[in-house]
């Protein structure tokens, strides 16, 4: 029998007839990657003022208080508490990236679900299950439009987390196939969010209401609100209307089979991605160094076009040291590391800092491969020393170790000023699809064990 | 001294300097007429399973509840009260219309300021002030993005009145011209809904999501929350995202002495609007044929491609007969009216209406402008009789009074079961600016005086 289901069908039929039994292991365990990672950079923030903001005002318009914010004592109503979670744990821009579409999957996808999933009563395997297809339906749609949709100006991780959010809320709910292809059709009416605010709080706004409006989108469904067929990929549906044709194939072949939640990255450092290898390839000449990184006259770094036109500019304050080619290079050759607190505003002033960021001089090489870099030093004495890296720490061929992901979790934690039993939640969040209730993790999680 | 002010710059300044006593009479009796066609529409579908829906499932998640649902008995939180009234009041598409961009102003706009006010004690003339600003703010945004916007898919009522009630509920919380230039930025990061889900119930959600989101943005800009100047018309923004070069001249050219708002238009008919002519050619026949109605042989509808293009359908259903040149032209021929519940299921099921549907043939007439219908009507006796309205009541050129915007709220209390005093409702809305509270008209509205 020949069907011609949309693309919302398809992924409606995918979504409800998934089975948790018939994933793989290494893709579940990318899931709790994820989501522990994705935890982890909420907490980092927990006592920052733009968290601290969304926590006041959605606790004034806030629902029944059921579901917990990562890191806060108290508990907010579904919806705003998705919102807050998925603003917390995409601040910093720390968190998860799907590259080939620049997602953050799990800001979106993971606070509705764990937000449904307190209120409705889901078991652990429920909520990993719920992330992994949420964040399969967010990717996939991504790469349909991918990558003129982000080009153009639209923020993917809301524009196309909706969808995911959506998808994991309507499987939750346990929304038949109808009422879930329903839901992604409304989802596809709250998609927005747009780049040109991106170094702004605006951005947070869009990612919050991906999550949030994910989880309304279900609950419309849910109660026989309908969308059209054809929303995504129809003459006047999202992708059009957004600037795009939409390539259905990469939303339809293989689902259940190729799973792109299963390319999941992690970051080690705080800052954007591109600039990742400057960062490894200084990392390794401190250690060549030694002593002599003192003795520093000049620093070249070469790079593709894209590092120079992100990174190559004045650093005036914190969002600019995230993004800057000279910071980067400047903390990893003077202090060994990248961590948050190093592209926070102590680190734009520190004088020293600031004469070495003056030392580094950005060239574009268009011969070198994307998210490679090579950094040339320079000694007092004339000498040279380079270094290059291609795949850098966090990157698809060189991920993060488990043992690399809980430590960043620690140090995310400590960060936050999370005095709780970070120990017993990273134990528990591991241990996730084997809890009969998620009641206890969030309890952890809210430090009221 | 020059400045070069951006699109939301400029919008804030006029937003936060403008006076309500410095309007003209006009601009704020457009206004009234503006608020009592909207709660009128929204009474007429107060039990509508669509509006029932909403109400119960914002119930759910509302927050501490201080705003009115127009003819409910309950009140919800102010974000959720807005969502609902702005889905009722728009669910028949028989509210208001700025014609050039073909937004419905005031759903998005008036449920933000209703619901704001009720919070923060806001006097009538505040209300009216910051509906009439909100409604100015959303048709000059459409109007930079017009007609291109809504012809690639974005459903304008909910993409441009987002930013209407960003600015309404801006003005409503008293926000510096810097906040409310943060709040339209927001706005911009919010904006979405899509037209082909507009036969769909997913269309309101999206005209409910830019009345919240409206207040959302407001309220985040409030308390500090940040938006890049150029959220509107940056290489990023909004509107290129959405597909468009901004025209930013239509939005800052003349602020605070021309206004759009003013150009509002109220629809007399329950059907699309391009249909309206053709509804009058047949009322004028049916009074001119008198008993001959009953002879009709065949009824030609002529009109341009709009008219041919939306209107030659087959009646299935509801939703079809409100754009149907057939259905219309048979309840004004058959009945001598084009009300609320002439395009029910009764009416597509009706044997007299549709032999009389299957007598109506459409043909376009290129050189006919856009609006206007020829009917010709041809008897039994082989004699025709034409009529041919080219400005339809209800249009620019022909607007409805008073006594018909007040007889057709009327007719919409009844119709959604309002039991409530209806003349004490129609003269508070009429004096509406005259209050020191609007608490006394919004528990008028809710039955509970």
């Amino acid at each position: 029998m020949t069907e011609a289901l949309s693309a919302t069908q398809s992924l409606a039929r995918f979504i409800t007839e998934s089975r948790f039994e018939a994933l793989p292991e290494a893709l579940r365990h990318e899931g709790r990657r994820s989501i522990l990672n994705h935890i982890g950079c909420a907490l980092g923030v927990a006592r920052d003022p733009a968290v601290v903001t969304a926590l006041e005002i959605m606790r004034e318009s806030s629902g029944k208080a059921v579901a917990s914010v990562y890191g806060q004592r108290e508990k907010l109503g579904v919806m705003e508490a998705a919102f807050v979670n998925a603003i917390a744990s995409n601040l910093l821009d720390y968190d998860d990236t799907h590259l080939r579409t620049v997602i953050h999957p799990s800001a979106p996808v993971a606070p509705a679900v764990f937000a449904l999933a307190e209120e409705t009563g889901a078991t652990g395997a429920e909520v990993l299950h719920a992330f992994l297809l949420g964040g399969e339906v967010a990717c996939r749609i991504g790469n349909a439009v991918s990558p003129g949709h982000y080009a153009r100006g639209w923020h993917i991780t809301a524009s196309a987390g909706v969808f995911g959010a959506a998808a994991a809320a309507a499987r939750l709910l346990r929304l038949s196939a109808e009422q879930t292809a329903d839901a992604l059709g409304i989802a596809a009416s709250q998609s927005g969010s747009i780049v040109e605010n991106l170094a702004t709080a605006a951005k947070n706004i869009g990612v919050g209401n991906a999550a949030r409006n994910g989880i309304l989108a279900a609950r419309f469904a849910a109660r026989g609100y309908r969308a059209a067929p054809l929303s995504i990929e129809g003459p006047l549906g999202w992708a059009r209307a957004m600037g795009d044709e939409a390539q259905v194939k990469e939303i339809t072949e293989g689902l259940g089979q190729r799973w792109e939640i299963a390319c999941n990255t992690y970051k080690p450092y705080a800052a954007g991605i591109v600039f990742h290898a400057v960062i490894d390839a200084c990392l390794e000449l401190r250690d060549t160094l030694g002593a002599m990184v003192s003795q520093i006259a000049r620093v070249t770094v070469a790079g593709d076009a894209l590092l120079l036109a992100r990174g190559d500019r004045v650093v005036r304050n914190e969002r600019d040291t995230r993004v800057s080619i000279h910071h980067c290079a400047a903390i990893a050759l003077a202090l060994g590391r990248a961590d948050v607190a190093d592209f926070e505003m102590p680190a734009v002033q520190d004088l020293a800092l600031a004469a070495l960021r003056a030392k580094v001089v950005a060239e574009c090489d268009a011969s070198m491969p994307r998210g490679a870099a090579r950094v040339t030093i320079t000694l007092a004495d004339g000498s040279t020393h380079q270094a290059y890296v291609e795949h850098p720490r966090g990157s698809a061929e060189n991920p993060l170790s488990d043992a690399e992901l809980a430590a960043k979790y620690r140090a995310n934690a400590a960060l936050g000023g999370t005095t709780d039993d970070v120990e017993a939640q990273i134990t528990a969040l591991w241990a996730l699809d084997q809890a009969p209730s998620i009641a206890p993790i969030m309890a952890l999680l809210r430090g009221v064990q």
